[in-house]
């Protein structure tokens, strides 16, 4: 019936994009589960967590100030998304399945604590009381929670399972670097030694301890070492043999723990990937199976197995599914077996590219042209290898006059002669391939240069039509004129065969990167959150113009001749969401990140630090070691 | 005959030890060869090559001055050395193969070049010329090219194997910072803004690329952003996907290309190893051979087996003769055929642990008083895990007391108690088991706590008396005590199984470590050569005391004012070895290099600055990620 086409049509199309979820089998279900998978509602869900997270932009401390029954309203909205997304999820599933799954039950928690949180802020701001929106926190965990977050939720599996195995290294290392800094203490306390700004050296252990964790992370190589190295050389033997133990050995064991982890684990993940669509595929089988003739096997014919494939993908070419057919079928009999069925969503995912010789549109509307002697020189010329010669050291000229001062009349004329060009090339290599292929899927390249250079023509036109009309030059043209010059100049590196490897490597690893950049967010967001409740307004930046004497100390008294103050650091500070996530990636960076920690221990309390050394161990030794090993394995497989 | 067994036992030890020279098999060049793996002459050998390089501290620049004909007098004692052990290898091997050998041309190389500078340098100082002993930069390259530098040189044959893929990444990555440095440099350099010590920013491009080849190694984040960032938000996206592309992909590609070429290269090395193993092993075999009966296999018999045996390894038991021989014939026929006995070299290798349960010395001199029943108590009690639980708290209770003021006389008293409570433990430990077997080779722990706390004692005595006889109490002798007192407390990590593990892995790789610590002195002290011909004397450090104006600017008035004089950074300098050697560390660490390059930079030419991204890229880019591959590597192997 077409309503078991449907469903093997939903197993087979679960199968192919790897979802794992056991729908309920009734026809209702089986709609509804289809309205689910579509991408607009997906988009839409998208959308809504996009809006729900972006809120932070407007509430306090805000970089738009909007009043707060505002966001409140646009969040109580989010939330209704998110229940009735949910709401249908659960109408989807069994509702048995649906209570044991624990990521329904987290966003049901986050909903209901978002909730709580908002009638409580609501009440508590009505009453003009002190209030703070701490479900804000739970906002990202949305992205890991909803279905279609399984990459992400992967992700912080292997996280977790890394984290019994860090701790006890983390614990070993710990004991080191306390054991260090009591020898510190002991040896270097009580000779009154000095710091550059004159505070006493060595003398408080927790002082010590945070120093020399922060000497783990280099930050504070060769500063904290000069006083004991001045006094006298046989101290450098202490530091050298800190650093060996805890930034190299330690540090690359925090790598050496999560990469052996990371590679035992992705194993697992990929065989639990493995058998999950191998029983989908298997489910969808046995709705459609047939016995042939008495006692026989079950199989599936070839007019099921042609309907179901156009109902998993419409647009399939007749060729192509017959290819997969005679793929599946290799004996020619007009049935296949379950072994054979099974793999049809492994073949769906394969991509074939149509390489179809069309000939080119001019020669179709004007042959006798395009066929003539000249034409046909002008082909044969521009696929000759000495073209693309030609054009890679066209382009280093160009680099070479883009570094030249700009204000050059002759300099500023030379871009046209460029651009035209490059516009040249594009148009002689339209002429000579064929359209479609030229602007294929696949060509990046191709898509990349035509993209670059008409918005470079399009910018350097508007330019010199508003210089031309006013005199007047807007910086952002320029800027936006500058940026596609210079991005225009990448194009060589595709000239060389040992750099297009590297280069489709990681292009190829980039999907995956992006969930780690999610993974990212989702840490990032959080602990801006906890840092605005914690730090906002504590630190603040004035104006390149202003003239407040209070700019000098970022606002605060208390960072007067600070390192923090003194190195321009006032834009570094948490009070809005902007400048929270740019501070997170200068932690993440890890360099000054003690001036950073300090400069805020200063204007609150010495426990702030706390916060940035959870930062460092959370992101940078496992988060980033997490995305080491992911590149590490990546290239292993790929390169 | 004799000489038989005499080759059959180079063979058969050279396989052991993974020697793999071809010498002559000339009775006198066996007796040669014997001579030749010596212990003694490879000691002379490592003591002269280490007289060599130590030459460098008594040279000009010198830590301690001497006259120049001594060091060279010194020098031509090891070059002597260095000749006649080249000779007698030249006497052990064919002569043919001695010079087709690439390490005994270099040696012969390195000899002449050496010889040829002492003469010029002697004749240029006596005619009072500027004169530069520029051959000091191979001496090194002796550790690599002696036939014992076996490991050194497979280390450097990794790095070699692993340049051709690492250089066309790091053209990429090259390309892709002078790319982003052009951008820059049109963004950002006609804004007029100025750094934080007012100079133009970003407005030179080869400053720019320094700049940003800094910001790779995160050394000057999140300095280098702040005044773009102070300007407007919107140029912190250029720094983080700078920071993004190049320092965290690239990077990690670097360590990614390095990692796969390194277990590439492993398993060829191990392959080659087992071969040139099994070559020697199958010669030993040769040389041994009888044939069973007419036309039968060709054995080796238990005789001339255990006669060999006997001549590889002197001291080795009977007993563990007679196990070795029991595997290799395992079916018990008093020969064994070619393919047993190859594997003996390996079986010599593996540490038989003879666990003899000897009784314990006072048991066999007073049983009555050992056996009595106190006595067994006590034997009880100390093998009781409370009884480990019991001191494992009183060394956190230490490292409290530890941590607290000693001038305190209650605290200074209770060292007393902790050190005759360990001392107690000690011996209640060898009253209970029995000291050989206490003091095994692989005890290490029992070792380690012997001989920590009795030298605590001793020096807790001697500073005891000096107090009370003249109230005189010397710094040095209370650093030991400070030291011994903080690494007895280490020993809580064995009580734990997992910090066990993690400690046996780490010190699995300790010998492999070393020679990473080989490869290192080499390229520092070619770097520590060349960088003193180039800034000797250009930055001096004052003493604390000093009261020198110069002090403020480390003696050159062109360091006035700058980040290297302010930092306090004068004693990082190339005025000697040492300070070279310490200067090269902090390199090493990566953090402040831009200070530190753009110090020298400053007092002779900006050009300064390639010798310093040389030392990164070589050292940080190409040996630190040798390191951390061999680091992943053996953990996954040994953890
Ligand atoms: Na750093």
């Amino acid at each position: 019936t077409k309503e078991d086409f449907d469903l093997a049509a939903l197993y087979v199309s679960d199968a192919q994009y790897n979802r794992n979820i056991f729908f309920d089998t009734s026809p209702q279900a089986v709609r509804l589960y289809l309205l689910y998978n579509h991408w607009l509602p997906r988009v839409f869900l998208y959308f809504f967590i996009l809006v729900d997270l972006a809120l932070a932009l407007f509430e306090e401390p805000a970089v738009v100030p909007l009043p707060f029954w505002i966001t409140m309203l646009a969040e109580l909205l989010c939330l209704l998304v998110f229940t009735v997304r949910l709401f249908h999820y659960a109408k989807v599933i069994p509702r048995d399945k649906f209570w044991k799954d624990p990521k329904n039950i987290c966003i049901i928690v986050i909903l209901l604590l978002t909730l709580i949180d908002m009638i409580i802020y609501g009440a508590l701001v009505a009453t003009n009381c002190y209030a703070v929106r701490w479900s804000r926190v739970l906002r990202p965990l949305l992205l890991v929670n909803i279905t279609e977050g399984r990459q992400l939720r992967r992700a912080f599996r292997s996280i977790r399972n890394a984290l019994p195995e860090i701790f006890y290294v983390f614990l070993l290392f710990m004991f080191s670097v306390l054991m260090f800094s009591l020898m510190a203490l002991k040896l270097l306390g009580k000779r009154g030694l000095k710091t550059i700004d004159g505070s006493p050296y060595f003398s408080n252990y927790l002082e010590v301890v945070f120093d020399l964790y922060v000497l783990v992370t280099t930050a504070n190589s060769p500063d904290i070492m000069m006083p004991a190295y001045n006094y006298n050389d046989i101290f450098v033997v202490f530091f050298i043999l800190y650093i060996f133990i805890n930034t190299y050995i330690f540090m690359t064991a925090f790598l050496a723990v999560v990469f052996n982890n990371y590679k035992k684990h992705l194993k697992e993940e990929v065989r639990q990937l493995v058998r999950a669509k191998r029983h989908k595929m298997v489910r969808a089988f046995a709705v459609l199976q047939e016995r042939r003739g008495e006692g026989g096997e079950l199989v599936v014919s070839q007019a099921n197995w042609n309907q179901v494939v156009r109902l998993v993908q419409p647009n399939i070419s007749n060729a192509h599914r017959e290819l997969l057919w005679s793929v599946c079928d290799d004996k020619n009999q007009g049935f296949i077996g379950k072994l054979a069925f099974v793999q049809l969503a492994d073949l769906l995912n394969i991509e074939v590219i149509t390489l179809k010789s069309r000939p080119h549109p001019l020669q179709s509307c004007c042959p006798r042209l395009y066929l003539s002697a000249p034409s046909r020189l002008i082909c044969r010329m521009v696929q000759h290898r000495a073209f693309v010669i030609a054009y890679d050291l066209l382009i280093l000229v160009n680099a070479v006059f883009i570094g030249l001062d700009e204000e050059n009349p002759l300099i500023a004329n030379s871009e046209w002669v460029f651009l035209s060009l490059y516009l040249l090339e594009i148009l002689l290599k339209l002429y000579v391939f064929e359209p479609r292929s030229f602007f294929s899927k696949n060509s990046f390249w191709n898509w990349f240069d035509t993209i670059i250079i008409v918005s470079a023509l399009i910018a350097t036109i508007i330019n010199s039509a508003l210089k031309s009309s006013g005199g007047y030059t807007s910086r952002e043209i320029l800027d936006i004129i500058f940026i596609l010059r210079v991005l225009r100049l990448i194009r060589v590196v595709d000239s060389i065969g040992r750099f297009r490897t590297i280069i489709n490597t990681l292009i190829r690893i980039g999907p995956a990167i992006l969930t780690f950049g999610q993974l990212i967010v989702v840490v990032y967001y959080i602990f801006a959150m906890v840092g605005m409740e914690l730090f906002k307004g504590k630190v603040n930046f004035y104006d390149k113009d202003s003239a407040d004497p209070a700019k000098a100390y970022c606002g605060n008294p208390l960072l007067q001749k600070t390192a923090f103050a003194e190195s321009d650091y006032c834009k570094n500070n948490f009070n809005n969401v902007v400048s929270s996530f740019v501070l997170l990636v200068e932690l993440t960076v890890v360099n000054q990140w003690h001036v950073l920690s300090s400069g805020f221990a200063t204007v609150t309390h010495v426990s702030a630090r706390i916060f940035f050394v959870l930062f460092h161990i959370l992101v940078v030794i496992v988060i980033i070691n997490i995305f080491v090993s992911f590149i590490l394995e990546a290239f292993y497989v790929e390169y």
